[in-house]
């Protein structure tokens, strides 16, 4: 009897099945051909929901990000946070070491998987910067930011913290990257316009 | 007849023969077999400079990064230019474009040659960093400049702007590149404690 799955089944078996290979045999010497033998679906069935496998890919790589954008969003209707506390607390959901797992992230970091990295960091950039420009517009407006260019300056903050806080891209000792880490609070204070430790000082919060 | 061929000779043989072919295959697709073969060397004589494929993708990184590098090194040590000119001139040189030429920045933004890519944002925010902040250590002395962490700010800028100005990663529109362009001279202006629009003037002389 032939099982016939509904949509949305079928696309995430898909993307599942891809991710686990790309994490085990790496992307490059993953083909479509393997893909579809893995689940034992027909050729074009894949092809029903995916023009290639980067198009697997960039699923993949939407869906971890899907985890980050959902926890924001969820912070940024906190009633219960102040301006602050929610810039801190994205800044924390944005790291891809918290919302992928370990395992995931080592595969990230082998060589093969150079592509699915390069492609987070823009698709984090991309999706976490307008949820934050609106938060900043509203501070701005509220006077308690006074900052100059909300969407540049995200995505300049956000670009470098996930490319310079990356293990797999910028391996430092855990001094270096407490120091960049402090720098780039201190920069993004600056940049809102808030007093020198208003964002440092929440930080401790989290047991840096 | 046995040629016997210098050392650089042969390492620089491999590195270009090397970079040939991961321009036209790709990295992945290629092997060291096909490296070996192209030359028609031994085995061993490639094993003798290098320890895998990805050492020679290295030593290529490693050699387009010496060009802006050296640039860099010419602008720093130019008497007729002041402190800011150094930096203005070290900012465009750092463009990969210019240094690399179109052919190879296109095979760079090949999906197969992310690897290549992530290798060359990390050589060279870690090698012109260094240069950079010996210059900013020099004009907080002379009272130039006002900058609170030289070595971090640095790397935020220059990580940012090697990532976000690349089309490979991020592709924008020429006005969406230029905003995000002058953030980063107007953020830059901050870190290093100048008057507003005191790079920026200078980057007229640039036509950009």
């Amino acid at each position: 009897m032939r099982i016939v799955k509904a949509h949305d089944e079928r696309k995430n078996e898909i993307i599942d099945t891809a991710q686990n290979l790309f994490m085990t045999k790496g992307y490059s010497a993953c083909s479509v051909a393997e893909i579809i033998d893995a689940i034992g679906i027909a050729k074009g069935t894949f092809y029903h929901y995916f023009k290639s496998k980067e198009e697997v890919l960039d699923a993949i790589v939407n869906k971890g990000t899907d985890m980050i954008v959902n926890r924001i969003y969820k912070l940024l209707h906190d009633d219960k946070l102040d301006y602050i506390e929610k810039i801190v607390g994205s800044l924390f959901a944005m790291q891809i070491e918290d919302s992928m797992g370990g395992e995931i992230l080592d595969e990230l970091h082998k060589a093969e998987n150079s592509l699915m990295h390069q492609k987070s960091i823009y698709m984090i950039v991309n999706r976490v910067s307008p949820l934050l420009e609106e938060l900043i517009i509203q501070g701005n407006t509220d006077g308690v930011f006074k900052c100059k260019h909300p969407r540049q300056y995200l995505k300049i903050i956000l670009s470098s913290s996930v490319t310079l806080l990356d293990d797999g891209i910028f391996p430092m000792t855990k001094e270096e990257k407490m120091e960049i880490f402090s720098s780039i609070v201190d920069l993004l204070e600056q940049i809102l316009g808030v007093e020198e430790g208003a964002i440092m000082s929440k930080l401790k919060d989290y047991n840096l």
